[in-house]
């Protein structure tokens, strides 16, 4: 029996230049499409006449970006779902979007704080927009404790009072509708987020990545969930007593693996139903 | 409002010797661990009372490695997520499994042929084990077609009668029960995969996913689902003939990005639910 | 017979915190060490009598860090470096530096715009300090123009006019000695290489290598010598002729492979010998 | 003053297939072109008459591929050097070659056990053909001791007279000419590689490395040089004291970073000039 599937082109990358009098302006994306519906034949038969070929929603992709041009991620994400739901019963459009700062009128330097992503899922039955941020590194020296754990047999780990907290942020945010000032709301839930990681006094990262998804909540009425995946980049103190030196949280150790990984989700009382917001199937991640 | 959340040590790199007196033998293993359950105080007040540290979860990972020794990945996986679940309410234990050929009694090369990997869901409700592989690359330089598609204005993919399929496969499967002979069955079901990619004249990738996915279910009568996620590694056939020179199937160009992803589910239609086995909390992918 | 030989540890990450009353900094940073001389006996006969072992270094790094702070990367190299070549013949001591964004007293982000890089090597005949910088990723939208170029059998290149410039800079650049005003020489040298990327109206990416290396000499009369490794990261116009679309320099695919590498020195007229600055053994690359 | 430079098409990517009667075979390269000589116009005012365009370079790779197939890839990289030389001064040809193993007359499953790689230089000089292996994991479970190394006050490491030994093999061999059975030769010298490995007793990762490199050197009389990086994999025995458990040399952590690296050299001692065979500019990395 065939069971949830879908299809489509990913990882195609977009660079626009709007070429106005003054100064360019520079859009780079990494747009990734999938399609869902009735794709049985396909997969039994390999009859492909209910399958738009992955080259084509890369063609669509560039071709989009001249037609309409791209004006925030989300819109341009609409713009291509609701194309392909013209054709077929499900579809996704998820896209990355890379920073670059501006030099001069027409030159740029990329950034690193972090990548700009939306997920614009549409069926017959609706749209839905999720938006966030990945790969935004941050870090406090201080300010964070982390003590009264359980204790077992395994345990070796010494209680602290005082430690770095470190994390690349991977947050998403479901907006309520689609009629959204897009960029204003990202930024202003990209600062909550930020703001609330530097302002937290952390007692573990689950507080943290508790506090921040709320603040994304406060910040904008229109966004009803937050799902947060944060990973703890432990520092180590070093213990220099063997070289006869004392270490008072001063010299770090910063460790690859293994990591803590701290998920969770953060949602208003009255959220509406996610549809397809997460998933093109139900039961299926992706 | 705190919706469904999970926490763990990830990436616990594990390598074991068995010191047997002619040769040894080498597991070499990375496993992550995630909980869920009760986690809300810490969440809203940094109240730790209720979470076992990661720490604790590397040290259980190492310990049980010299209390039990790891027969199989799912084994291994099972002590572990039954031993979590004393604590916790629900517990994943996923393994990563790298393969090495022996040169000599305690000599070893690593094989590259794909990761074997096991899943390990448990809670009182029951327990859950999904296996697979992944990285396994493939290839066929023919018996592939592409034709009879959707053409709409965006389309210039010409129709194929001969093109290279290649592709690096992620497979997972449920098992409908834990007490099974985890290396038989992951030899059969991981051969099953390699036949039916290898003997199917395809017409489309996803006749070629449906085929893997099929083959493991009737390799392996305990094995109710199989999830395929297929890369189309595109190779694209060189234009030779701006420099006089003709190209019958043979100079290609292998492209990195964009590629097509091919993602699906074959189940038997009397499967179990599957509870746990696909994400620890419903609504939530991981 | 053995040739030329170095070891080492490679990649200690260290971070280093101070604690200022105020507010606090932060210090990250990848240190590797390379240790050459007369190591034919642990070669020959696996005598170590004469091999400080890689773990001593690392200990030695963090050590350091602790005795005597990190004023600049290239100081704490020239510390350790003297230190090593007290017990081994010839030393290097390579180090990157990643930037953090102050975001509080105590908070920080990590940015993206490259890595800064020293690379200290001292043996008892002198001393040698190189820095620079790398994954510094900068792009022109247009003064950029490619032609006149040789044309054989396989050239289907066409001339522009205008194109799109992009790179990632990894530059190095030699000082004469090794008493400067490190932060103050970097944030000069970083700032001629953008500049010269930004202003160089560019008839070849090699012109615009050589304007930025010799915007560094000009820009820093210490500086003696400067190596550019610029990779073409090349965006193509795409054709929408087949969607009925134009495409006035407006959407390009960034590509991924393959890409032009250019690779340049410039240096003074009167650069003194560039002695063990690039390579600890000479004809060995490292 | 413009120093040493060169320029090139990187990793192209070339995929050939035979198309037998019986059976298909299959090669899977990544090619990369540098080329030196008099590029100071392009340098000091973009003119490009000089300049032989790197997209020329990548579909004369392409071009050759179907003109004179692929025997061996040292074969290839002197035709394409040799082809390059007729009009710039040197030229290397640096090309790895991935693994596949046969499933089918025309299926194939890539391999992971190393990556052959040859790199072929050419001016009006002469000719010169490194070929090696990379990325080729190797690992012994006993037989390695590390002692008697210097301790100084930063050292703590312990003494061992049984340790994990396992590295990434990063080789090179020089020929003294270019008249070779190229894949006689080097199965010929990867077994060597591997031999020595397997069967030196350790007492320290020098003396396998000069081991490896001295059994090259014995193995095939016509190879002059070998060159190898050796990174120390480093497997720490994990402390399961604290759980009242013994660990006998069975449960090993897998440290990432930082590690060792061993780099050395084993040479004839009438090895010839070596020419352009490490570097295409003298002083120059590349």
């Amino acid at each position: 029996m065939l069971g949830p599937n879908q299809y489509g082109k990913a990882e195609t990358r977009l660079v626009l230049v709007r070429r106005g009098a003054a100064e360019h302006e520079l859009v780079d994306l990494n747009v990734s499409v999938a399609l869902a519906g009735d794709l049985a034949d396909t997969h039994l038969t390999g009859d492909n006449s209910k399958v738009l070929p992955t080259d084509t929603q890369k063609n669509t992709v560039y071709a989009f970006a001249r037609e309409h041009g791209v004006s925030t991620v989300e819109e341009f994400g609409l713009l291509l779902a609701r194309h392909f739901v013209s054709t077929v019963e499900r579809a996704r459009v998820s896209i990355d979007s890379y920073g670059w700062d501006r030099l001069g009128p027409h030159s740029f330097a990329r950034t690193g704080a972090g990548v700009r992503t939306a997920v614009v899922s549409a069926s017959a039955d609706g749209e839905w927009v999720v938006s966030g941020v990945r790969d935004l590194v941050l870090l406090n020296t201080t300010d964070s404790e982390f003590h009264g754990f359980i204790r077992d047999r395994y345990t070796t780990l010494p209680e602290t009072s005082d430690r770095i907290l470190a994390t690349a942020v991977d947050a998403s945010w479901r907006h309520s509708g689609v009629t959204v000032d897009w960029d204003f709301v990202y930024d202003e839930a990209r600062a909550a987020l930020i703001a609330a990681f530097v302002n937290t006094y952390s007692l573990s990262l689950q507080q943290t990545l508790h506090a921040m998804g709320s603040a994304v909540l406060e910040a904008v009425p229109s966004i009803v969930e937050v799902r947060l995946s944060l990973p703890n980049r432990h520092h180590f103190l070093v213990d220099l007593a063997p070289f006869g030196l004392d270490n008072p949280g001063e010299v770090f150790l910063a460790a690859d693996r293994p990591y803590g990984l701290i998920e969770g989700t953060v949602l208003r009382d009255d959220a509406p139903e996610a549809g397809l917001a997460w998933s093109l199937s139900s039961g299926w991640n992706g």
